[in-house]
């Protein structure tokens, strides 16, 4: 790059890193809408720090017009805020009084218009655009770094998966009713340590998910599941958690859904598999406690049914998958409002994984799927291993993946 | 995936497994041009083995006609291989008899063509088709695996560029003539232990570039790039190798060149830094001896020089750099001959690796860039740290990818 365009990101650095050091900061776009006796308002308030300078607009778009104004006496102390909007209608000359709290993503603010009107409102933070113009990544220094990921396990390390004198965790097989008549099996695993009685502790769950012609035992069985998480748990290596294996053999499919419209596997997982886990064991349901992963076939639980839904998953792993290559072209358009979404970045705290092996007869399926996603500026995990489409893998890609699932203290 | 598509996967596992145990493998298809009495001969041989049968085709072009014959008496021990090929030429039966020595990639054959002529010949192994006609990567395992990439150091680490009592290699800083007239100036770093009247060793070679607005000086002033060396190899963590830091101000761009115009930088490279260097240092002077690797603005000389030269260049590293958004599209086209080569990941035993941070300004560039890789199923290692354009994060990847550069033995 020319100089000019070197000192250029030298001083983006710099402006970020000072922006950072601010807890509560004021700076940036907030949003809000709120009802009001001239019914529905919508405000964006926009302000800037200069020094010790605090400088501001609010856009208004409501019944009586649309328009700019310059906010004045704005001050900041602490997590107090105020500020005042000076409104001209109808001929009267008014102010509007702002004055609230500040909080890292919303403003909780009274609004007194003048002495006629006072509106208890919300004001979001817009999500921060994370690229400039020229296509420049944009993006604050987080509260929190991104995880280092371990490097994998030697294919020749069993030792990573044997059955060590350590505390065991436990695994079970259980029956969950299905929405759709009958009931299906799962394997679970629970942690050392799990007591279903203890209601002051929860756990976060991983979703593991088999491949093609497999069933819900296979990530025991071949995949030595329990011994792997066993041993990282007492090397203090990943946080005790919950896995979940169901079976979803016939319902997992290969095909591109289109959002909004559920498949089976997905219906599954909502309707039956999710409430039956949250309502049986000692989950934490939050979103970022919830992983999904899967290996080959188990791959398009991640992808269709994690990465529709990340309102309800919050880490999303894929092993040795990826879509055919003529279906990353429709994965691409039915999926382009989440890959487009400014604010997707904000939603992979963990970035996506994808561990493939050289001689992997999904290697290209899978580099092509996670190009769709490079393309994107999708934050991403992206792991090459030797070896190809088997457990030697899927038992690596485990042991590494499980080493930066749900980070604690986040 | 279906149950007869997962059948398909493992049986296709078991048939590349089976090829691989063997070392100089008859099957396959080889390619041989050679001059004779009758001009220039085409030939493509095409071998099966089935159990101990062998069977095979010879296709032939040539002056008097194209055709296919089937081949007889194959037989193959331990390297010799001999089989006679059916001529009925212009009314005559004749036999042409083929015998000679087998290696991985091609064979040495004399051609008798009954009493008339003898050539000596050489059929190469034409490169194995990597994807299939549904688009799945078809590979035998390699004779050696892909190396594990070392986890990232910590940010907080500083341990691994301090300057510790180690044995210590040396920085010069050396002038080289510019063919263009008049001379430049470079750092070079040299192992521990390199004696430059030693003529038996010979070491790998690490281009190393600086940023936008730096020059040959920064990778060592701010990049600590001797102490991380010596310290690695002090532990047995990385090869010993010479590290070359040119400067290329001024005529390193982050414009796509066209293939076969090589650009300033580049032709620098060409004509005056590697002749430069390999005949006044105790270089290995082939390509999978030479790594090109850059930072930021130098990531280009990693791309425009290194992507399009490599016969020069075996290992290439992108440290927080990629095209601009609107440039992607004509790396695409550009380099698309190199993108589309079906042996293209045989020339990436170290797979091309991409390094960027999650508040780096050239994540999306990184990433944009990676996505044309990735799209193309070319070998990637790709790696997404904590923080920003900066060298805390610079010296972290010349620290993880120098302990994956040269493999000994290969």
């Amino acid at each position: 790059m020319t100089l000019s365009r070197h000192l250029l990101f030298t001083w983006l650095l710099a402006t970020l890193t000072t922006l950072s050091l601010h807890g509560a900061d004021l700076s940036g776009k907030w949003t809000s809408e709120f009802d009001s006796q001239i019914g529905l308002q919508k405000y964006v308030f926009e302000f800037e720090m200069d020094g010790d300078k605090l400088t501001g607009t609010a856009s208004y778009d409501h019944s009586m017009g649309k328009g700019t104004a310059t906010l004045q006496a704005i001050e900041l102390e602490g997590d107090k805020v105020s500020f005042t909007e000076p409104l001209e209608a109808q001929g009267m000359k008014l102010t509007i009084t702002y004055e609230g709290t500040l909080a890292a993503q919303e403003m909780k603010l009274s609004r007194h218009v003048g002495d006629f009107a006072t509106e208890q409102i919300v004001a979001k933070r817009a999500p921060i655009p994370h690229v400039d113009a020229q296509g420049r990544w944009v993006a604050p220094h987080p509260e929190r770094n991104i995880p280092i990921l371990p490097a994998l396990a030697a294919p020749e390390d069993t030792s990573f998966y044997a059955e060590r004198d350590v505390p065991h965790g436990k695994v079970e097989i259980v029956r969950y009713p299905l929405s759709a008549g009958g009931d299906k099996q799962m394997h679970v695993y629970t942690p050392p340590g799990y007591n279903p009685d203890d209601s002051a502790t929860r756990y976060p769950v991983l979703y593991l998910n088999h491949g093609g012609g497999e069933n819900d035992s296979h990530w025991t069985e071949s995949g030595k599941t329990n011994y792997i998480l066993d041993n990282l748990i007492a090397d203090g290596l990943a946080r005790p958690m919950i896995v979940v294996m169901p079976d979803t053999s016939g319902v997992v499919s290969g095909n591109v859904p289109q959002l909004g419209e559920d498949d089976a596997c997905t219906t599954e997982y909502l309707q039956d598999i999710l409430p039956y886990v949250d309502s049986h064991y000692r989950t934490d349901p939050r979103r970022e406690s919830r992983a999904v992963a899967g290996l080959s076939m188990g791959g398009f639980v991640t992808l269709n049914t994690g990465f529709s839904h990340l309102e309800t998953f919050g880490e999303l792993y894929v092993y040795s998958s990826g879509y055919w290559p003529t279906m990353v072209e429709q994965f691409e358009q039915n999926f382009a409002p989440i890959l487009n979404d400014p604010a997707i970045n904000e939603k992979f705290y963990i970035p996506i994984y994808f561990g493939v092996g050289e001689t992997d007869i999904a290697m290209v399926n899978s580099m092509k799927t996670e190009a769709v996603f490079a393309r994107h500026g999708i934050r991403r995990y992206s792991v090459l291993s030797s070896h190809g489409h088997e457990w030697l893998n899927w038992r690596r890609y485990l042991h590494q993946t499980a080493q930066i699932m749900f980070p604690a203290n986040r």
